[in-house]
């Protein structure tokens, strides 16, 4: 499905004067049918033990399919467990996996191309009509925050608060998804293109934003002890139901969702005096709910 | 001084091609003179010691003369001392004051008018050429990054990571500075507008960041005993010479800085691959660096 555009959405991209959104994001989200809402897959979601909680990622296949069945691989040969976060910087990022970088990698491979980017045809992109400071183009696929460049037909996966990236060398190929980061200020969106996102933190950020800031160089714990130990990490697919998280997110290429899109782009119905009449990509954030276990 | 714009960073905001900056973020920074440098103001610095260390915070008097103007007031007073941090919301805000609502304001004023906005002609807004999801326009007065809409008239200071702005209730005049908040995750720009900000965070945002998040409505703490103590919040004027935070900031309103900016933009030179041709307001950290005290 493609969104069909609230009139009011379009609107707002034209004039300097901001509408009012048709619905409060609240009744946004309470007009949705089961229809608008879908359930995490057990197969492309990781489940972190760090900190005293769990950090649960989405994965996301169709931005870095390489990578992402890497990624599945090193988590189910156990490659994590047992590892750290080893990187805190402040507005920035979280950096965990392998310190040592010597870890054997099992049947994972050492390197793959970046993977930053993929083909704009064929791409399932729900474009919506707020302006970018970095793209051409942005809109969600498959739940994700994204951009697009149609004249280039690239498409890619913006670096949002929350967003999991491959973390690598100077070489663009040179990232195997043992070292991944997530981004805990405000959105580095000049690493999209650059760096290839995996998947995005859907709960316990807290877990992760709270850790104590690294006092080295690009915000690197400087001993050892400092590094915050990783239990295990797992795929949802191999944890068992009772213990995995029940929720479901809301669709994203939906006409409910881009009404939910235009409610956040003009908030006067949330209370506020003036509707600013758009919104950064990065702060549709992506509602979700708890659900019964199936 | 008005930026005068590279001719790169006009181009970048026209063509989907991003261009390469003519210097990288660190020669712009290199080739600045000391007369693209200034210091913080003592009469306009907050130094608010909470959680083993001092938080400093720069006024923006430029953008709300009045609630600055109380706020140095209820410092003066000290007011804040023995207050608390009361709110810590993931990936929103950080809010602190008195927790009570009903400790006395002495001189200060009990509520002033929003603040939110200020007139556009005659401000010293140094203008950016890049796109923005909020606003027609975005830029910088007097180190602060800002938004304007001349056909409004008016301009307003952005709610990035690390503004400071005054709490306030359903009625826009209900705040008078005694509850202020900081941003902590993405900018959410829909404040802007809607909330005054009266300052920015130049040095100890760690030490509100990681803040264990409040498990109440809103991130507020659900026990009084989890409120975070503030031992003392002081004016720079009236803080020792030997105790001040010795930088300088680099002035925003100068052709340095546009450059410095468009290194931003177009990363290229900073080893990216694909430079994005653009850059949030919010993005463009504005370079400080220490200096020998007077």
């Amino acid at each position: 499905l493609r969104p069909i555009l609230p009139l009011l959405a379009l609107l707002a991209a034209c004039s300097t004067k901001p509408p009012i959104a048709e619905l409060s994001t609240q009744v946004a989200i309470e007009r949705t049918t089961a229809a608008d809402w879908r359930r995490l897959d057990p197969a492309d979601t990781l489940y972190m033990d760090v900190n005293g909680g769990t950090v649960v990622i989405e994965l996301a296949p169709h931005f870095s399919r390489a990578h992402v069945d890497n990624i599945r691989t090193l988590v189910r040969e156990g490659f994590f467990d047992g590892t750290s976060v080893n990187r805190v910087q402040e507005n920035y990022v979280v950096q965990w996996g392998d310190a040592t970088e010597k870890k054997p990698l099992g049947a994972a491979q050492a390197t793959l191309p970046l993977g930053a980017e993929v083909d704009a045809k064929g791409l399932d992109f729900a474009a919506l009509p707020y302006r970018d400071a970095y793209a051409p183009e942005v809109g969600f696929v498959h739940g994700f925050p994204a951009a697009r460049d149609r004249k280039a037909d690239k498409a890619w996966a913006a670096h949002c608060y929350g967003a999991v990236g491959v973390g690598r060398g100077e070489s663009p190929d040179s990232g195997s998804g043992a070292e991944l980061y997530t981004v805990i200020g405000h959105a580095p969106r000049h690493l999209d293109r650059n760096y290839a996102v995996v998947g995005r933190i859907v709960q316990g950020m807290e877990l992760l934003t709270t850790l104590p800031r690294g006092t080295g160089q690009l915000g690197f714990y400087e001993r050892a002890e400092e590094r915050v130990p990783i239990k295990r990490v797992r795929l949802g697919a191999d944890v068992p139901e009772a213990e995995r998280l029940n929720v479901e997110i809301m669709r994203t290429d939906t006409p409910a969702f881009a009404a939910y899109a235009d409610a956040r782009a003009n908030r006067a119905r949330d209370g506020f005096l003036v509707s600013m009449g758009g919104v950064d990509v990065c702060n549709i954030r992506v509602p979700m709910r708890p659900v019964e276990a199936r």
